[in-house]
């Protein structure tokens, strides 16, 4: 069984884009409540996947996608904290409704309605929902709601905490990932991705957040940002710092392998513990041509994991057992269905 | 002969820093003016550099150091346009003694008089003064003045022009380098360089920056920060942009070595072409420890370099030929001394 840790909603009929635009437009004027929630059918539904992540699933051998709504579309820097829930409960709703047509297929994480200057526990009912309610494993954690200012405390502050009390009484990770950027300085997903996932790390490795949080678990997407490649200046950061080890970190730090090139993939399963890597593609995302040089898509990640000729065991770690073990609840949905 | 294009005056004697925390004291107060520029004699700038510097060339290695004053004190977001130019011909000057004492050594590479809103153009004379009077070679430029805020327009923009302009004009490189951060999301070395790093190579691949200055060149320290990991990604977002291969950015943008462990320095040369590698250790700097794997200094990047058994011509760039071709003026200087 293989599971793609990273996928988003790309796809999604356009009527969510038109209800965005809308509830924006309408923002702080009588009109705000009159905006109609978008009313998308379940053919629409079933058209925007089987087109594009159901059949990328089926001709690159992916049997199930933990599935979110778009990252870049999360906006949280947009609107305000009323705005950022109404429009994080529509997407998550979409969210379930595709996992409820296609449970074999995907598995929902939810995106928060988190704003700038919003105290992060003020997300963990919209998490308590999702989990609860529509069985949802897992969120997307935003580190700068502001969309490219970083004026939010790094992750490792007690502000984050009441959030993080609330991922662990339900045991459900986050996948640490920003949205879109506002800031000219940061094209999305050329920088203030890779950016936001290196400052993480980095955030981790400088804190005791772990000792307060023992079972807390973070994916950083991307395959890491920078930090695979700087692996040794890490450690020695680390050692410099007197931090412990970065194998401490890891017992809650995971990376996925969305990562578009073999030699990038190669150095990620050289420096970073097998146990530690959950295969993802982030399909349809980011990247969305085909490479000229290998004649397949760029991030057709699974041809460079299965390039690389791991053992049986590792693989298995890498394409499901990492996974169910960093989402015990998407572990458990998966047993109940015997899989 | 190696000449390592990336390292910093990190171990000044210690009245550079009296001499700086005295001038932000002072700073708007009466007394800015009589604040004392720091006496250093030549036997304290020997000292500081043969115990250092000076030392650990000569045991790993390397012949010419491009040198420049610590990065993460140009602090150009504290004081202001004033005290930062003060402060830029101080550390400059010092370098200036640096290399007037050790020609064989070191050559000079300068700190910009940047200033949060203070326009790039400001800073030419000081560039100009240090290239046209004290033989130095490039710059470091900061694209970050405010040290972590990214309140300037990116790299790209006119804004830049006027600097750009006196670049261009005296034929001299910058090394884009931000300096320490204010922003406690960004560790300094473990995530506002890299960031920054990271950040430059996406605003010049969305850009026809090099259609307006096709002789501006710059060097991605930290081995480009994220980008190499990252090769393919960029490629295909290139591809996605309808933007030109990245090979045409590669007329303009070169990456150094600072990557400390090998396979970080294996990738780098697995996909970057080695026309575009500039031999560099940032010794002494971020990462100052022995990798206990190892025993050898993590920031011992000719080890690496050397362990990838580079044919001799390839060799000869990356040490040599390809720092001399992106400064210029340091071959003329070199060919003067009959090196």
């Amino acid at each position: 069984m293989i599971i793609d840790c990273h996928g988003h909603y790309t796809t999604a009929p356009g009527e969510l884009h038109v209800f965005r635009e809308a509830q924006l437009a309408a923002l702080n004027s009588p009109a705000a409540g009159a905006v109609q929630v978008p009313r998308i059918g379940d053919d629409q539904i079933r058209d925007s996947l089987e087109k594009a992540q159901i059949k990328l699933q089926r001709e690159r051998g992916s049997d199930l996608t933990v599935f979110s709504p778009r990252a870049s579309a999360m906006g949280h820097h947009l609107g305000n904290e009323a705005s950022s829930l109404q429009w994080a409960r529509v997407c998550n709703d979409l969210i379930y409704r595709v996992c409820q047509l296609y449970p074999d297929n995907f598995v929902g994480v939810c995106q928060l309605p988190q704003s700038p200057g919003a105290a992060p526990g003020d997300s963990a009912a919209e998490l308590e929902r999702c989990v609860r309610e529509l069985d949802f494993v897992g969120c997307n954690l935003n580190p700068d709601p502001s969309g490219g200012h970083w004026n939010s405390p790094p992750l490792t502050d007690r502000h984050w905490y009441p959030l993080y009390q609330k991922m662990v009484e339900l045991d459900v990770p986050a996948m640490v990932h920003v949205s879109a950027s506002c800031n000219p300085n940061f094209h999305a997903t050329g920088a203030h991705y890779l950016n936001a996932d290196t400052t993480a790390f980095m955030q981790f490795l400088t804190s005791d957040l772990f000792r307060d949080f023992p079972t807390l678990r973070f994916i950083i997407p991307h395959g890491g940002g920078a930090v695979p490649y700087h692996w040794g200046r890490y450690r020695g950061l680390a050692q410099d710092m007197k931090r412990p080890p970065l194998e401490e970190l890891l017992h809650n730090v995971y990376f996925d392998t969305c990562v578009y090139h073999l030699p990038g993939i190669e150095l990620l399963f050289k420096v970073v513990p097998h146990e530690n890597i959950l295969f993802g593609s982030e399909m349809v995302g980011a990247v969305r041509g085909i490479d000229p040089r290998t004649g397949q898509y760029y991030d057709d990640t699974k041809r460079y994991v299965d390039a690389l000729q791991l053992s049986e065991a590792d693989q298995q770690r890498v394409y499901s057992a990492n996974a169910r073990r960093v989402f015990p609840r998407m572990d458990a949905l998966l047993k109940k269905m015997g899989r």
